[in-house]
């Protein structure tokens, strides 16, 4: 059985490789496919940090609508990215890289960013959501400890907040926890409910 | 590997059925067994209510102290709470209860406190962590369907925020997420270092 009645005319489109937005969508209770298209993901040098998250899910959706999205079809895109000290952080490029993002967010708080585009042949919404974490100082042991035995390579800010790191070095979140994840399921909720 | 050197002396207890709590202290990363025993979780009626979940797991670790531990055994408890307007949610008696428990929590803030003592031979320590939760307004459709689907009659306050009403209805977590679980792993695994 699936809540939102109004979402079965669609078949609805996760383009996105994250088993754990994947994870996040299941979790809403709706059934989708995954279809993934490449995407240039770079962003104007000078564009606001709170922008560039929902301009990546625009450009992500942007990919379908050229080619023809068919009546009855429904694409939902979405790009996470972590912003400290109002610089944002991508995915790390080595474990050097991945120790040098962990040491510049232990003991203060970064914004996780999530910007999400839903896309029909009618119309397009998008929107973004923002979350704070706070990390507690992390040593050098504890981030070693993380990074040889979980590798955060595919990750944004270089940690999964549902992993070992998370559960010991994470002592607040204000806003919602799925949005540090990489979907911000209530508001996506809310949106696919007045779609 | 174990990161806590200090606990490789320790067969540790967690003393909780909650197949939650046990998979947060496996997110720790330390091994540990299951063994319960029965308490009687009533608490003084003119209690604070910020005194009861931490009331609780004493409560629960003396049920051990009385039966002499051995010298290379730590015991774990913990008790989670739920508050809104100045009540505590227990778990729900039947689905009707479940009812009036969302209803009562929809379109507002609540708290969830988790009281946890560790105890061995020679010490105990006993703290407790508060989260502050905010639900959108749920309607009557949502709370029946989610009654009906996952039966939380186990959970004080009558849900699980790891569940489909944690994604679809909460919109806003201040605190630790792991403590709205069952467990503030974070807080824990600061005691555990320094035990």
């Amino acid at each position: 059985m699936m809540m939102l009645e109004n979402l079965k005319k669609f078949n609805i489109i996760l383009a996105s490789k994250s088993p754990r937005r994947q994870d996040l969508l299941k979790g809403i209770g709706i059934d989708f496919q995954i279809l993934t298209k490449d995407v240039d993901e770079s962003y104007p040098e000078r564009m606001s940090v709170f922008e560039v998250a929902p301009y990546l899910s625009v450009k992500k959706a942007k990919a379908f609508e050229e080619n023809e999205l068919p009546d009855n079809y429904m694409v939902i895109t979405a790009d996470t990215i972590v912003v400290v000290d109002d610089k944002i952080l991508g995915k790390p490029k080595d474990a050097d890289d991945a120790r040098r993002m962990l040491r510049l967010m232990s003991g203060k708080k970064h914004s996780v960013i999530t910007g999400v585009t839903i896309l029909t042949k009618e119309k397009s919404k998008t929107f973004s959501v923002t979350s704070k974490v706070s990390f507690d100082v992390l040593d050098e042991e504890e981030i070693n400890y993380y990074i040889n035995n979980y590798k955060p390579m595919d990750k944004a800010g270089a940690y999964g907040v549902q992993e070992w790191i998370g559960y010991i070095g994470v002592n607040y979140v204000e806003g919602s926890y799925f949005n540090v994840m990489g979907l911000p399921t209530q508001k996506l909720y809310q949106m696919l409910k007045c779609f």
